[in-house]
Formats: structure tokens, sequence, C-alpha cells
């Protein structure tokens, strides 16, 4: 342990502090309304970012079903997923942690960010918000949500199901990695970049996997947007393999838990102390 | 009380401000060059904007209209109204509190944040200033700009009037839910990031709103921006329904009000403290 | 003054200074090496601000041409010229201020923040690196540059003389006020965003002003940027008219510096003060 | 000196510390679980910001390929590797320094900022990972991979040797030069904004590069980027000219980093003490 303190020079003494890990049930968090507040932001959230984006989506295939230039485009589409991150991140940090994805919320409690409770109760208001953000834009252009296909996640022709799995996989492990570096409360400590920028980088990353993945499965690496489009459109096709894009997030969120606590941060320098200590005799 | 105290933390005495509710009349700032000023920069900023993005969409319709892919696209639009709203917020935000929009500057008057005198000329000063904004793009390019519709907004064929309605209320609650965000004093003594990137998302907001309902409204999500473009353009199918673009921006600014003051701030807390209470007895 | 000071509570104090005015001729900046250094990240930054840029021009138009939907768009070419300038104003701020634009060159000086001799070659290294710079891309491909437009400037079909020049004073405008809202000391001693995002939205006024004006006058809004594509391209469409890139830009920096001196900044308190005095009164 | 001392006035105490250069080999550094983490960081970096690149471009051809205005564009292109580098530079900024390039990690060598086995170790660590990146890309869709082009670098036709090679070390000029300006212990001193949006302005660099040179050379500036492709893709077309991509980065990250160190930096101060000496007599 020494060399590695030595190697820090003044930042030997830490100058931050990981919370402690949070109980898995904590009775005392339901009593308070901070709890609730959270929930209300992580559902409003939620449907403010499936409406947008889902409305992006239709507005895009039916303008450029009539004139093949017209429309944002596919990036215009990716912009819409990442952009809304960014603001809702940016918006909820805060209230909630801005979470707004099962996913992330998985992967931030299997590092004991949050409890079980918590997590739990927080998926709940994420699927229900992307339900009600999709039924919004069904609501408004009813046929065109049908034809256009609902925004609803699917393996495109060609890729088998397990190119889809890994698409979601690495897909959520960029993202939760993202997540992760701009939460440190390591980095955060030392590097005067990391918590003003974190939401813009979070934005991004759901940005270019989107950019990358659309061709794919049309990118979910986020289970409440998959299901809210899935419940809303509600033909065969969305339903089918739809267990992809809750297994491929769930996995690469926890890769991603794994990266950062055990490779990345001290948890591994302790793990790994005996081998340095034979390494640095060979 | 005690346990939210306790759950903030070393936050529990309070490192923030909320400023006082500003009073309705304030006959004293009527009497200071600021005041004026900011009216001059209001005025400023709204006749940029418009003069900008309407600009950008003659540019593209017409460059489009010659060349299917050329011109900026749909995209390039949206970019244009998120990013002029980024700079000039950037610009004014010391002069005038940056509003540049009739419902933001009607949602921070519903919180009290400023007067009723300031707010209603807040509002004459956008109005005039999109007016003179729109003025400037139709005196550059005249057929141009009656041809390709004038920058106005109205609703696309096939929606309804709820549906058009709809879609402003939830765009402008987007934007105004992210000025909120960004401007609240609690938020920004704890998180730095709050401050520092504040325009960034609020430009965002609107170019988000923009990728989702340009093709159901135009997008308007603010009034002065509607009210310029119908005035100069001045056909009937700029006023028919122009209601629309005052009323939703409006609802939707109150409800962001709403949900910023009363669900996610000081103000719930106390107001659902005997709801805690006994909620902790269950 | 009283009323004015008391307005701004605890700031009262003023925590900020402003630089005395730069001298017209310092004869001794002459003998540092900081100043030669500065040209030469003027002459650079010029030179890398034009090859970029120019180069997206000739490669779009050339896949474009083989392929209408190839390319990086019009509003990849906007991007150009405004990331540029984001990541060279970053780049040189510390070392020379980050003009890379004789527009804005003039507009500091007649604001007082650099000398005459500083601004005269500024110019004169902006203008150089600007010549080399697109001459880099004519060298790597002549016949498509020449064939292409050469990323000159010039007024397109039907637009008149004075709506060119219009629109290169409004667009500099924009640019100009951008920059003096980012680099004004007492806006940066009381909101932390000012000074660390200045680069981002002084390039994104240069991306905003190409969005609108692409289809006008090509975009000039810097005199360095057309006289280096006119130099190099040297048909005669791109002298024709060329006055109007160096009258339209210095016009609207120059009222960019009266608004922001005059207007917004402290001068004008200190020069009404005797009309507010008097409308206390009414 | 004392002329330049005086002219920074309150800065004449010198507020930052130039870290002592990198000793060539540090047998130390290799006993420390840091470099290995730092690895790892580099190889996973590297091999995201593949796969997702190489997804996108592959992605593109084949939509285009069905529906020419459909896919991401060039322009998505474009920021699908700006972008990555700008989330992947904040991941591991505090990790391993955030390289990701073997031709940056060459520029910081040159410029003594890491020691010659770190240099090494980390471009081993870039192209392992850029091939296995690529080759997750290869894996999942094999056919269209290989029908697309397999993101290999390669000349455009028409364009010659020097020219592909001037394009690379330019190109790779704009990025080194962009991370030393952002890494600069004597701006981030001074300036607030230098390390807190550094990761922006690098990625952008990237962004800006590729809008210019991809019709060029499909723009490497990355030989780990341009190897990975090329091992995996295999065929002739990759390999031809191949050096380009090494020879091109390595001398545009040489050229940034005495441009950095002996132009803009002290260095070059002390150099030329005696020319201003003189200068100042004339």
């Amino acid at each position: 342990m020494t060399k590695d303190v030595a190697e820090h020079g003044s930042y030997g003494s830490k100058d931050y502090h990981d919370p402690p890990p949070a109980p898995l049930i904590d009775a005392e968090e339901l009593t308070k309304w901070s709890f609730y507040r959270a929930l209300i932001a992580e559902f409003i959230a939620t449907l403010l970012f499936l409406y947008i984006t889902v409305a992006t989506v239709i507005g895009y295939k039916s303008q450029s079903a009539a004139d093949a230039c017209g429309g944002v485009g596919i990036l215009g589409i990716a912009w819409a997923f990442g952009g809304m991150i960014f603001i809702l991140v940016y918006c909820t940090a805060g209230i909630s942690g801005g979470h707004i994805n099962p996913a992330v919320t998985f992967g931030l409690f299997l590092a004991r960010k949050v409890s079980l409770v918590r997590a739990v109760m927080y998926m709940v208001a994420q699927c229900l918000g992307a339900i009600c953000g999709v039924g919004l834009v069904k609501a408004f252009q009813k046929s065109l949500y049908q034809r256009y296909g609902g925004g609803a996640n699917g393996l495109s022709d060609g890729y088998s199901t397990g190119v889809g799995l890994s698409a979601e996989i690495i897909g959520t492990f960029v993202l939760v990695y993202t997540v992760f570096s701009a939460t440190d409360p390591k980095r955060s400590a030392r590097d005067s970049h990391i918590p003003v920028l974190a939401p813009l980088p979070i934005g991004f990353a759901v940005f270019m996997v989107h950019l990358a993945t659309i061709p794919i499965t049309g990118t979910g690496i986020n289970p409440a947007r998959s299901l809210g489009a899935a419940v809303i459109f509600n033909e065969d096709k969305a339903w089918d393999k739809h267990w992809i894009f809750w297994v491929g997030p769930f996995i690469g969120a926890a890769i991603a838990a794994f990266y950062h606590q055990f490779i990345l941060r001290a948890g591994a320098v302790k793990a790994l102390g005996s081998f340095r200590s034979s390494a640095s005799h060979v």
C-alpha cells in the first residue's frame, strides 16, 4: 500500500469520502417526502424522455415517407435520445440522482449506491413513466404511430439474437461506465471538470450508442424505454424477443459496475495488494 | 422536519438563500437604468433569435426546393432554435435574466421571481423584438419569405386543435422545467455543475422540443416567436388558431412552475409535513 | 448612483476590476516575446481554421456531386466553422486572446482592450494565416478546389448588395456581442459560468450565423476568411463585391462594441445618471 | 525576464508547477497496480472507441445503400468519432490520462509527460483494444462488414500519397495541439475554463478533422484505429499505404509537441531571452 500512497503525493491524505454502502432495505427512507419526490421526478423524467424521443421517431418516419430527405434524419433521432438524457440528468440529478433508466438504477444498486427498495421503486416509476410518455405520442397521432412502428425496439433483419443481445450489453456498458465515471467521489475531488460536465458526457454516451446500434436493434439500453414502446405499440413484433432489452442492459450494467468498482477503483488495489508485493520482487 | 434535516447531513444549516418573492408592482425598479437596460437586452436578444432562426427556416426551404438534400435540414433548423437560445441566455443572463420568451417570463412571474410590471414589460419587449427580427428576414428576401411560409407556426394537416395545444403545453413544460432547474438557488449551492452549464441545457431543451414537434405545430413554445412570424407573414393560416401558441405555452409554463415550486422544492416538504409525520407511524 | 449600488446588494463593493484602456501605441509590447508569440498563435490558428473549414466545403461539394445525400451536408459545414472557432478560441485564449478574426480584433480595439499596434499586427497575421490555410486546401486538390468555388464568399443570386451587407453586419454583431459577453470582467466575477463556458458560445455563435446566412452570402463575418479564399481562388466572382466582407463585419463589430460598452455596461449608467435622477422624480 | 514577469502582474510569483520530465524508463512504475490499471483502461477505451465508430460506419453504409438519405450520414460518422473521444477522455483522464491514440501518447512522450516504457505499453494496449473493437463489429455482421469496407482507412481516388500524408499530419496536429492546450498546467492555474471543459474541445478536434478529411483518407489521425481496421478487414487495399497512418500522425504529433513546448510555453521565452534584450534596443 505504501507505494501507492506515495504515488499520489499530496493526495495521500485522501481528500474524498466514499459514502458507506446503501443498505438493502432502508425502512426510514420510506417515511421521507424526499423519497416520494424522487419517484415523482423519475416518473416525470422518463415520461418526458419517451414522449420527446418517440415523437421524434414517428415524426421523422412520417416526414421522410413523404420526402426522402425531409425530417430530422436518424442523426436527429440519435440527438433526441442523447440530448434528452443530458437535460433530464441535469434537471433531476439533485432530486433523484437522475437515473431515468432501470439499467442505470441496477448498476448503481449493484455498487451499493442505492438501497434495494429504492432501486425497485425507481424501476417501477420509470416503467410507468415510459408507458405514459409513449401513450401520449400514440394519443396524439394514432394512425401514424402504428404505421411507423411505434418506436418499439426489435432485431433488424439479418441479425441473430446473440448479436442483438451483445449490442445491448456493450451499449449499456458504455452508458453505465460513463455514469460511474461521472459520479465517482474520488475523481470529483481531484478533477474539477468531473462534476461540472457530468450530465453532458452521460447524454453523449446515449447519443453515441444510438449512432452505432440503431441499425441493429433500434437501440434499447434502457428497459423502461423498450417496455413503454412495447406496451403501447403492442404488436407481436414488439414483444418478440423483448427479453433481450432487459437481459442485455442488465448484464451490461453489471459488467460496468464490476469494471468500475473492482478494476478502476481502490477495491482492486486492496484485493491485489499481495500480487503487487510479489511483483515488486521480480 | 428533523429527519429531513438529518438526511442532508452537513447541508442542514442551509447553505443557500431563496430570495424573497418579488412584489407585484415595484415602483422603484421603474426608476433604475438597469430595468430599461434589461428591456433593451430582451428586445435585442429576441430580435436576433427570430432573425437567425427564421432566416434558417427560409434558407432551408429555399435550398431544399432546388436540391432535395441541400440546405441544413430540419435538424439544422432545430439546432438554430436551440443554439440561439443557448448563446442568448448565456449573453443576457447577467443583464435581464435571459428570458427571451414570454412563457419563461410568465413561469418566473408565477414563481414570484419577477414583478408583474417587469413581466409585462419584458413580454412587450420580446414581442416587439420578435416582430422586428422576422421583419428583417422578410426585408432581405420578400418573395422567398412569403413563398416558404414565413416561419409561421400552425397546425399540420391531420392534427386536431387539442393535439396541437397539448404538444405546446408539454414542450413548454420541458423548457420551463429546465429553466427552473438551472436557476434554483438550492441546487446551485450544492452542485457546482448547475450554474456553470445552465445556458447549455436550456438551449438543448429548445433543440429537443423542436426535434419532436416540428412535424406537429412547427414548434412554438414561445409566444413572441409565434406572434412575430404571424404579424410579418400575415396570411390567414398564420392567424388561424394562433391562440394555441399563447395558451399552450402559458399553461405549460404554469405547470412547470407548480411542479418545481410545490413538488420538487421545500414548499412541498413543509406543506406535507403532517403527511410525513403520520406516514412515519404507519 | 446610490440606488443602483443598493440594488446590487453585497456586490456593492465592486468585486471586479476593469483593466485600464489599452494605449493606442504601446512601444514596450513590441519588445516582448509574448507579443510575437501571440502573432504566431493567431497565424497558426487562422491557418488551421481555414484549412479545416474550406476542406470541409470542397469535400462536401465534391461528395454530394456524386451522391446527392453524400457528404456532411450544409449542416456539417456550419459545424466545421463553429466547431473550429470553439477549439481555437479554447486553445489560443491564453496566448493571444483567441481572436482569429479581424472583426473581433477591431471590436476589441474599439473597446480599448488591445492597442492599435497589436490590432493591426493581429489582422496581418490572421490574413496571412487564412491565405496559407486556403492555399493548403488548393495544393491538396487543385481541380476540385477550383471546380467547387474555392470556399469563396459571394452574394447568391437574387440578393442585393444591401442585403448581403446587412447580413454580414448582423451576423458579425451576433458573434462580437457574444465575445464581449464572454469576456466581460464584471460578469465573470459574479457568474461562475461565464468564463468556464466562454469558448463554447463563441463557437456556437459562428455555427448559428452560418446556419442562417450560408444561403445569402456563404457567410463571411470574418474578413480574413473571406480574403484568404478570394486570394487563393482568385476568380472574378470572388473579388466582385469583396468589400462587403470587410465593411460589413467591421460595422457589425463596431455596433456590438458600442452596444456592450454604452448600453449594457457601467458606462451607460454613468452617462445616464442625470436621466435617472430626474426620472425618479416623475 | 523582468519585463515579462512584470507583464503578468500578479501572476509573477508563478502559481503553477510544471511537473519534472518523466524518466525514459521508470522501473518503479512497473511494480504498481495503477500502471496496469491504466493499461486496462486504455485497452477498454480504445476497444469501445473502435466498436462504436466502426459500427456507425458500417451501419450508415448499409442503411444508405437501401435508402440514399437513410442512415446517420457522414456527419453522424464524424460525430461518432468526436463524441466517443469526448466521453472516453472524460472517463479515463483520471485513470490513464485518456490518450486512446498512439499519436497522442507519442506527443506526450516527446514532451516528457510519460516515460518511454509507459508510452510503448500504452500503444500496445491501444492497438490490441482497437483490433478487438473492430473484431466485435465484424463478428456481429460479417458480410456487411466486408462489403462496406470494414472501416479501413485508405487514400481516396485522385489523391496522391503526399496529400494523404499531409492531411494526416495536419489533422493530428490539430488534435495534439488541442490536447497540449487542454493539459497545460500553466493555463489551468489561470483560466478556470481550461481544465473544466478539457475533454469537450479534444472531442471536437477529432470531430472537426473528420468533417474535413473523410473525403481524402477516411481520416486516421490515430494509428491504433487504422491498424485495428486494417487487421480485421485484411484486404489488400487496407494495407496498401498503411504506413501513411502511422508516419503522418506521428509527425503531426511531434510538430504539435514542438509548437507547444518551444513556441507557446516558457521554454521559448528562455531560449529567446537574448533576442528580446537586443530587440528592445532597436
